[in-house]
């Protein structure tokens, strides 16, 4: 059975995966510099075959995936009505996913491909129908819930994430966007199956009952 | 200069520090059952002799500390004011601190000393002048806050903590008392200066800058 995963979701250690005053300049808001300076380091190491409680996780979000569901503050900068469609994601041309990315938004517009095999579809469905799409998609392989935050706790309050795979940064925002906000009740359903330590990053992983 | 320290404080990955529902029979609320097991085990390893990320750390509260400071939730399940002088605390006749404990509640009582050395005093004071007393007390020492998560907060606002040693239970409550919340401005003089887990317990030093 495919399954339904979360990977790398950052957050501070009093718990927000962005700060206040998300914009083009500062995509994760004030607050929280350097709260993926972990994953940079990971990923070099990675890339230099080094490995380590950090390298050894910072790939799984690629591994066995094939498609992407993300919010539309985690698409781009742009809220309200889109102004015209030169607004491409924040990836640049050949953004990392490789398949098919659902983006919800209350403003639709024409789905478009960009180099690498990503495509980005907008859609205003809700999220049981969004992943049966994504379910479709990815062929059999798993889907990945992206984030931000809000669009992970309504496909945790719908019961629909089978493992999130969060990550706390040493780092303390005070105020903005709260991962474990408004799912009182969803996290009875999950339990805590891993948590380790990298001097910049503990990772934590939840998996469903 | 004696310091004002937060040692095993702990709260669970979704941030709470009790669960909903805090009475005689379960003092932490609903919710959070084994958030403290980590603890318990630590001290006996430490009584053992053993070492270990834990086993280090979980005696630090006792090291030093010449006085207590901690909030009326925290001394007992009784809310409102006392009926009587029956309750004497959680800790049986002879309670860990040895010392005196001042205890901030809006129903002052008289103080009372118990076996071992340890008084209590109930004070409705504001934090700097229960602080003051409490450094006095400790007569050069240093001063612990020791909870609940509402009591920490108002000393994080007043910005009077040095340094808090927090702990990150692998478990999930969905709701009761964030130790993290009501202190956003109090936040931005903290830093976060060590990060290290076990695989039953994340250690979270905070620092002021």
């Amino acid at each position: 059975m495919p399954r339904v995963r979360v990977h790398n979701f950052t957050v501070t250690v009093d718990g927000f995966g962005a700060g206040v005053g998300q914009r083009l300049e500062a995509p994760f808001g004030d607050g929280v510099d350097g709260l993926h300076d972990w994953m940079f380091a990971a990923m070099e190491d990675k890339a230099n075959g080094k490995g380590g409680i950090d390298a050894g996780r910072v790939g799984a979000w690629e591994e066995g995936i094939g498609a992407t569901i993300m919010g539309r503050n985690m698409f781009g900068p742009v809220r309200g009505p889109w102004r015209d469609d030169s607004w491409k994601g924040w990836w640049g041309d050949n953004p990392p996913y490789h398949h098919d990315v659902f983006v919800h938004t209350h403003h639709p517009r024409e789905a478009f491909a960009m180099e690498g095999g990503t495509t980005f579809h907008f859609t205003d469905e809700p999220v049981e129908a969004v992943l049966e799409r994504a379910l479709e998609a990815a062929g059999g392989q798993d889907v990945i819930i992206a984030g931000g935050a809000a669009t992970i706790q309504q496909y945790l309050r719908a019961g629909l994430i089978d493992e999130l795979n969060i990550v706390v940064a040493p780092l303390l925002a005070g105020a903005g966007e709260r991962l474990f906000d408004n799912v009182t009740e969803a996290m009875r359903n999950y339990q805590v199956t891993e948590m380790v330590s990298s001097p910049a990053a503990t990772h934590v992983r939840l998996q469903r009952r």
